[in-house]
């Protein structure tokens, strides 16, 4: 290797820290040995290890979501495929993970060699044709395009912050890459956007007609740390309103915050602020049928502008190709400011108990949400996870400052835990928090180990209500499907390689209880707590349970039957 | 619903029962409860809950080892892609697992409603074309059609024992179906072919050129339960080897059983006669570099005839649309009897350690392995997983109606121990072993749980050196990404579901502990055991140090560097 040249892998490593990569996720496999021995020699990029591919794959996505970006680093076939669904619904939540996947060698390839981790047809593309359904775009290393190859990937991740795919093939990994393109930055694509003035003027006639619009602050929001665009739209008087999964974008105690549209499932004054007549401002928004009260939103399109990730839409008029960033800064320079007095509306629904607890001494979804309301401190990231946690998160209010990091639209159970840890990875100076059911976490049991050995201090509120709840409220409440394996769950931790010495377990089932226990995690940053709360298996949170109302009745409705 | 009609899921579970099925393995979600439901009221199918998606379908795997068909049923997006690494490994070994995927409904499908469990683009088909990747075919239930489309995707299945995707839409799950198709029993396809006649010509012109032909028997005798085949031309003299993915395919203590052939890493008697002039017949095999020893098998075309799933192929000639199980009755109508003396070749390499053990007490995987072959059981069924533990297996000695269960082509770390489960379900009357590492384990650990829930009896023998060995043979020997979290194994079955009255714990660190927990588990079938193994890091049975060293050689000489 001369002067002149670094490994690819090496390439590969010192561009990932260039747009601020500290971490790579992932497993192992013989394929990608050569690039893993060249990430263990480079001290600027930590691996960290999990112990399946999906739960890396969710430690990557948390990552991103802490830091904008997050990567994962698989074998092929067997490693990527383990890691699928994580990466699937990091493009459905829209987290920029780039999956580096360590293939056979390209003579293998090209030959059509009946080698393992394949399905031994001599097709070697099915995997890359997987990955072209479930990312955003797919690259492969080639032998004599390899610094090219490498940049154009990182160049369409970075400008997308989506799922990114990227092939090396086995024998590349420490092929000779120009070192002189290291001192270029990566080509951004689209970065000056000649159709910028286009949207400033449709953003003009919008905000002529609509100067009232109230502002949907959408998920996207958060994925391009933006933040800050709430604070500048409430100085100027606007109110706002989030999604289920946006919650949390805006600080919610300020005033003009109304708080989370969910379609027919919003409270009636939040809903007749959104689908009002001053229009509305739709600013980063996916909407699917969990994050719109099961696609019951009303937006009449003629006071509608729709702030995609790419464009604008208003009425009959489409403008594409300019960057979400770049809109979010022309819609701060054009929001208009708002003379009238702000009217503050509830952010939550009042807290009821929807379904009556029967298991002796358990206590209810709602005093465990009560409990985390009074007790959450600032600055934390809160995962809830899909089912019963998710909806508890929408009926609480947050403190200001916290990042709320929901999954809804992929729904995928399990999700929070090793999101949580690679969040906690990904930006160590705010603490996350996840609340998870016991079905979920036996999903991804297997990352705890994490915690130990990456020193971390997550608060773990592990909803023990003896099944999958969330489907049990839809359909099925007594039945067998919907029963787990019984977990000791206090032994977990320590048995999955966390001890004493890093975290400390309780188990809890009266809210006095509860209390002391959230307090005594939430005042000590210094070490992880588990606490293992005691539900009802049939106790849901209230917008759970109107959620799954609709659900059931849309489901009965379409049912096909004689 | 009329005395006339069934409701769709209940004529799918009518069919299953009739080819055989006992039991479905799966994870529920909104989009299948409906057709778990019925599944519930159905007392000839038993539902078998696993913790995660990976693990219902390896198990799903092996209960199709045990018994020629398995089924797997997820819900759309989330559930099918956390299940796809496994279902494109039963795809690779060839292994006849249905999987079930329960979609949104046909209206929200045909419209593009952004629903959850999607990438909320409107595109419900990702999912089927990724499945098209890993699966032989694949089957949307219509509205119109139910009873046609679920009858065809079971034919299929049947007929190719491989990989089936079957979509029902959520509100078909209950949609009438008229009962009287279930009286007439599915069609096969391809049963009657007229091209047996030009199979058994072929054959008949090869054994006139080769009577003397040494049969190589592959994996595919396993999966149709064939291997009676191997006694019928044992009674001709008829002298036989295996691949690594076949052992046990062939009763080991036989005369006239060789050994397994692995290219070049076979022993030189064993090589000499597979690939000697007197021709050989690959019935049923999968030339792979894992079970060819790196491809370096050596088959003159034209003393070689191949029979394969779907024909013939001998020199230049090319067969096909016969199915396997016909040229498998052709192929012992017409095998020659052979005269000579048969001499038998000792069937394994002696075993030595290749390498020092430094960790005190450890015990070698050599130790290990001599002692699984003096102890094991006749008529067990075992897997060793891909690892360390796959090429200890390799190198001892069956004794007779030993089931072996190995995937070396898809080499998936992991599956051993949820496809053992599964087997076990599939087939109380064998007892199951699994001989697994602990880094695989991690990978699928949530589902001890089904040995109580299911009330199995298996042995697991977990090989705990600490890491992923299998990878440290091949390069990084003191990596850091080939170790993993330290679990207090003999923990990890009671907190995950498994209580003492189910399970016996053993940890073994010398030869004489483990001959005598060996002999007290396989004593006793009325219980499960585990038994923690401690073997050094970098200690590896003889065959996989070779096999490795191929590898590494391989990979140095494919590197590209400067």
């Amino acid at each position: 290797m001369s002067d002149a040249t670094v490994p690819l892998a090496r390439y590969l490593f010192e561009r990932l820290v260039q747009l601020g990569v500290d971490s790579v996720f992932g497993l192992p496999g013989d394929f990608s040995l050569a690039l893993l021995d060249e990430l263990e020699t480079f001290d600027e990029l930590a691996w960290v290890g999990a112990a399946s591919e999906l739960g890396a794959a969710y430690a990557a996505d948390g990552y991103a979501r802490a830091r904008g970006l997050g990567v994962l680093a698989t074998t092929f076939g067997v490693g990527e495929l383990g890691a699928s669904g994580a990466v699937a619904g990091s493009m459905a939540e829209d987290v920029g993970v780039l999956h580096i996947v360590s293939s056979p060698t390209t003579a293998a390839m090209s030959a059509g060699a009946l080698v393992h981790h394949t399905l031994a047809d001599g097709d070697h593309s099915r995997f890359l044709r997987v990955a072209a359904e479930i990312t955003h775009s797919q690259h492969v290393v080639g032998p004599r395009s390899a610094a090219l190859d490498i940049d154009r990937a990182l160049s369409q991740w970075t400008a997308s912050r989506l799922p990114t795919y990227l092939l090396v093939p086995q024998d590349l990994s420490l092929a000779p890459v120009s070192r002189a393109s290291l001192e270029r930055p990566i080509a951004v694509i689209g970065q000056k956007s000649d159709k910028r003035e286009s949207a400033r003027a449709l953003i003009a006639d919008y905000f002529d007609r609509f100067p009232s619009a109230i502002a949907v602050m959408g998920h996207l929001i958060a994925r391009w740390a933006r933040t800050d665009l709430a604070a500048i739209l409430i100085e100027r008087g606007t109110r706002m309103a989030t999604l289920p999964n946006s919650k949390g974008v805006v600080d919610e105690s300020v005033n003009g915050y109304l708080g989370v549209y969910n379609g027919k499932l919003s409270n009636s004054a939040i809903r007749d602020a959104v689908e009002g007549q001053d229009g509305r401002v739709l600013i980063g928004c996916t909407l699917a049928d969990t994050t719109t009260g099961g696609l019951s939103h009303a937006f009449a399109p003629g006071s509608t502008l729709v702030v995609s990730r790419d464009g604008l839409r208003w009425g009959g008029q489409t403008l594409e190709g300019v960057r979400f960033v770049e809109l979010l800064d022309l819609l701060s320079d054009q929001w208009p400011k708002r003379q009238e007095c702000l009217i503050t509306i509830p952010a939550t629904p009042p807290l009821a108990s929807i379904r009556p607890h029967v298991r002796d001494a358990a206590l209810t979804q709602d005093q465990l949400w009560a409990s985390i309301a009074s007790s959450l401190p600032r600055h934390t990231r809160l995962f809830a996870d899909t089912g019963t946690s998710h909806y508890g998160a929408l009926d609480i209010a947050f403190p200001d400052d916290t990042a709320f990091e929901p999954a809804p639209i992929w729904s995928a159970i399990g999700y929070s835990l090793p999101a949580a840890l690679g969040a906690a990875i990904g930006d160590r100076s705010r603490r996350v928090v996840a609340v998870i059911g016991d079905g979920a976490t036996q999903l991804v049991a297997q990352e705890f180990g994490l915690i130990h050995r990456e020193r971390l201090n997550p608060v773990v509120i592990l909803v023990n209500n003896d099944g999958y709840t969330v489907e049990r409220v839809i359909r099925g409440p007594r039945a067998g499907y919907n029963s787990i394996a019984t977990w000791d769950w206090p032994r977990v931790p320590r048995a999955l390689g966390v001890p004493e010495s890093s975290l400390t377990i309780d188990t809890v089932r009266d809210s006095r209880s509860l209390a002391e226990v959230l307090t005594k995690a939430f005042d000590d940053p210094t070490r992880a707590y588990f606490i293992e709360v005691m539900t009802d298996a049939l106790d849901a949170p209230p917008t759970l349970a109107r959620m799954a109302e609709m659900l059931r009745a849309k489901a009965m409705k379409a049912e096909v039957k004689a």
